[in-house]
């Protein structure tokens, strides 16, 4: 088949939305100690501070993490049937420890690719895998562990590091300004995480090479733009997407992932249980410049017919290659889900409610044998050390309610996972751990406790948690509240619930909602870990707001198009946006303008604004409401 | 003119959707020691559970704390210019120290009645104002104090300790009916709060005697459903309404105090700006069965035409006269705003964000004197002891940003609302105390801590508190993470946040959402403390869940319609609602099968849970493999 053919079945141009330059930003770009080390941000310019007397005063720009890719770079020609960029080809090629091959490894892989019949879903354009040669390891743990800083580190070194740098600068200018800054940086409490005031490489290096942080980038997905996840780093989220049986297209589910990043998802996991998966991700990861997990046993579970009890071990491993030889970045695997720990489920109210956690143990019971993800880990560690492909050590058992929180069973696995980590670290396989659910608020920190314990401080990775149960419909807020807290408590990377959480499968609304809801949380953990970089962000935003500076409040907002059209809402007119009040207070009563009176009385007369208080106070008082009431604007 | 007239200017028949039964839902009440006393409940019908034998198991009903009125009640006849059914008026009447007036005694009110040109929009039948007797006091707290229980004392512990027993009831029910259960009660963090396991009436007249709960309950509100706010009971939400200059009309106002009741608001702050808010108000609290509270600064300065530096003690006092016999059940005062304090804001980022705050602080600086709700405080206490009218004091310094929290400015009040809770307690006057705001997550602890010992333990009303700033647009969800969090550590009050916040007014939808939102933070508080009537619902909601009994699951959450709604989205047909899967994994990969198939194999064999898996492991493979492909259900 010709690429013409195929493109004739699915669309490769993205939707106009998803390349939609956000308001008043550019895409910039920070050059690290090579040419092709190139780290995007977003950098969002401020309006100046207009004051009364006329003078504008600059408020220069705000630098965002940008996990949005090339979509938001109007520079960039986006065709799908290509892919992006692969920007990290050189750097895999340069270390010569790896092969390309002439073809996939995985049986499956080969058959899907001699299939006539999937002409019209295969991406047009593959390339060819590559694999560790004899006797190597390709792993960022295996290079951190020999003292070497890649590509990849300095990348998520910048994109971390210059955040701070871009904190302190603004710091050191207000308080050279005098600007009124209340307490700019909180200390925060961050349970023995250690966030050093410089992202170094080599901090990276370190954090990896001691477990501690990973660094998901299969050498197959030269596409990724790398990052780092680990609690001595900003507080990352995943979003999930996949279609079901019932669900949805290919280019739906890639135009998901794209949505999914352009609103803050630092990794996306595609969950796909329905036809075509191999092609789906395929299109996914070459069009991916985040991290993308997955869950092999789904898709091992399709090649036996939806029959757990006839899973065996050799399907598996072949739906490991065939997966890693296509890049995914980190492989969700229930190995800690024992025949022993399933009678501990038995008292629950909700029972497994982790698919793979349920996959597994129903095996488990119909062979009475142990769990074969359990008995083959070492194998597992090899595939993944020639690919890098990271553990996301599932948590199979747990728990799905309020009820079943903290119990047994969960903390049997949660043990086993820690076993498990401590072996996939003797083969420089990079590893986190997931961990649950539904917990209610005084029991969270527990878990993080017995995690950074138990599994020697591998990142932790929560889907949530929701705090009660009741909230059908509202998930993403009842799960904000769990993240929020066990971020802060120390969770690297947080699962995204959506609203349609045990109700259906998420629309874009439902992705984008699930998305800001656990940006919110993760940047509430930064703020209260006392993150370096985090409270910056919220300072620029309220000094914003307080000089009715609409279009900043709306720019610098996790979602600056909601922000607007909620204002506009109530006060649609242009002119409304630069009006020195909000539609809460109307014109005459803002609460803000007092506050703006005094200091702007305070710089007429060159006087400290504590002095112009003291002195604002010992007037008589017709001589103030003279000049009170010159001070206000005609509304 | 005649009743008629005002008839046709102001609808008043309400939205038939303010009035839909809840799904399988009926509104019961419960009588107290006098027929008199009927406390409303939602009891929700719960399907039996539906064994593959085909054995129906009845789940009987659960109650849910109902704070609709009788707007959810079809057989009341619900006309908004007659108000609703005064239900207090004898027990008002019965203790004999109150008196009906035969004309308002605030001027203002007066001239407002006299107006011939506010015939439209006047709530047409009017009661007569009630005042306490002279040397008389009328609070809830002065009869607790003299060991007397009131019918609403009742009322309100029938309300908190049905729920417990019902709770009790399910569970000694599930136990001897063998249902697993996991933890069904986990016994959480209360931080000092203690809540017994039976609310008696004397535990309600003791926790108010001692200023730690208040039951806000004016004399001429006549119509209230009695609740009470305190650390050792039911968490509580306020939703606000009110209309400004650039806003919504009578009626809306009335609707959306309805909506926010529907959806769990158990009290309503008017904070109108605009015009006619002495009629809107009238119109309100005819037909509000929850408290309502106002903030009587906003409307004396529209008496001053907007003019701080021009309020008087004597506006301020008529219109405190004006809305206490119109029936407010709590007033914000900010008396806390001392002059003092006001340059302690000067280095602020956001300065004043309070309304209020910012009022007094505009009048202090005018005037060069103390604020004069500080100076007159006691005088203001008396008048609150004559109607009953509970103080919220405000907290006119909050922190209005990340930057600004728990800053001396804030503090600084708060121990000025201490000294104030004291004095208004020498007056037998209810006390709460309003908290910020904007707050890391790091700092709340210490809020709750330094309130409940600066303050006496009144109860803690606290407006998010928000952990983040950058979320405009969806801060609902950025401050329901600080008001679980608060909500656990001890605040009894929580003041939702619509999404609108910082942007506009709140429509219905914005209305329906922060009331959502702050009851999953109320409930996850609960959950945290530990209270004995919390997580009897999420058991039963998980039950349901697991059981695949889709129609519970939504009937029983939060907000039935949105689940549905959102389950509908994914598989619309009526069939699926009983199908034993759902749209997430579809229906070959459900999680919650397999542990049900291993129950279903317990109870047609006759055994124990835990005996069945482990027989099933002992089965030969084959064997189980047979048994397993009968237990699925035809998809």
């Amino acid at each position: 088949m010709s690429a013409h053919k195929k493109q004739d079945s699915i669309p490769t141009t993205i939707s106009a939305e998803m390349r939609e330059p956000f308001p008043r930003s550019r895409k910039i770009y920070i050059q690290g100690s090579r040419g092709d080390i190139r780290v995007p941000f977003r950098e969002v310019e401020l309006s100046p501070t207009r004051r009364r007397t006329g003078d504008l005063e600059p408020n220069g720009t705000i630098l965002v993490y940008d996990t949005s890719g090339p979509y938001t770079d109007p520079e960039k020609n986006i065709d799908l049937a290509q892919g992006i960029d692969p920007i990290r080809i050189e750097w895999i090629r340069e270390r010569n420890d790896t092969e390309e091959l002439e073809a996939p490894s995985s049986e499956y892989a080969r058959k899907r690719l001699a299939d006539p019949d999937l002409g019209k879903v295969r991406f047009p354009f593959p390339r060819k895998p590559r694999r560790a040669k004899a006797g190597h390891r390709v792993t960022q743990m295996h290079y951190a562990r020999r003292g070497i800083i890649t590509p990849e580190m300095e990348f998520a070194a910048i994109r971390e590091n210059e955040l701070i740098e871009r904190a302190r600068a603004w710091l050191g200018e207000a308080r050279r300004r005098g600007e009124p800054l209340g307490t700019p940086f909180h200390r925060g409490e961050s349970f023995g995480a250690v966030m050093p005031d410089k992202i170094t490489p080599e901090f990276v290096r370190d954090e990896i090479a001691r477990g501690r942080a990973i660094l998901p980038a299969n050498i197959n997905h030269p596409e990724l733009e790398p990052m780092v996840i680990g609690r001595n780093f900003l507080t990352k989220i995943n979003a999930n997407i996949g279609n079901s049986a019932l669900g949805s297209s290919v280019r739906e589910e890639v135009e998901k992932m794209v949505w999914a990043i352009r609103w803050g998802a630092d990794t996306v996991m595609d969950l796909s249980t329905g036809a075509n998966i191999h092609e789906t991700r395929e299109w996914i990861l070459r069009n991916s410049p985040v991290p993308i997990g997955t869950v092999p046993i789904y898709q091992a579970l399709e090649k036996v017919g939806g029959k757990p009890e006839e899973l065996t071990w050799e399907i598996f491993r072949d739906t490991l290659i065939e997966q890693a030889e296509q890049g995914v970045d980190y492989f969700t695997i229930h190995a800690g889900v024992l025949l022993r720990y399933i009678p501990l489920t038995a008292n629950r109210v909700a029972g497994i409610v982790s698919r793979g956690g349920s996959i597994m143990a129903k095996w488990c019971l119909a062979h009475h044998q142990e769990n074969f993800l359990y008995t083959h880990w070492r194998e597992i560690c090899e595939i993944m050390a020639a690919y890098d492909v990271a553990f996301s050590i599932g948590d199979g058992l747990r728990p799905g309610s309020i009820a079943d929180a903290n119990d047994e069973a969960q903390f049997a696995e949660l043990r086993t996972q820690g076993e498990l980590t401590r072996i996939a670290w003797e083969y420089d396989v990079q590893v986190m751990n997931e961990g649950p659910g539904h917990i209610p608020m005084h029991l969270i920190k527990e878990n993080v406790e017995k995690q950074l314990e138990w599994c020697g401080e591998a990142p932790f990775y929560t889907l949530g948690p929701l705090v009660t149960d009741v909230a059908a419909g509202y998930d993403h807020i009842a799960s904000a509240i769990g993240a929020a807290m066990i971020g802060w408590y120390g969770t690297a990377l947080l699962c995204y619930v959506t609203p349609k959480e045990h109700l259906g499968l998420p629309d874009r609304k439902d992705v984008r909602d699930g998305v800001i809801a656990y940006k919110i949380a993760a940047h509430a953990a930064d703020l209260a870990k006392g993150h370096p970089a985090a409270q910056y962000w919220d300072n620029v935003l309220s000094k914003a707001r307080f000089e009715f500076r609409w279009e900043d409040q709306f720019n610098v907002s996790l979602d600056p198009d909601v922000a607007r059209e909620f204002h506009d809402a109530t006060l649609p007119q242009e002119g409304m946006k630069t009006a020195h009040f909000c539609s809460m207070c109307g014109p005459q009563y803002c609460a803000m303008k007092i506050t703006e009176d005094v200091r702007e009385l305070a710089k007429q007369e060159g006087l400290s604004e504590e002095e112009a208080l003291r002195r604002a106070m010992d007037m008589k008082s017709d001589e103030y409401r003279a000049k009170a009431g010159d001070l206000y604007l005609p509304a």
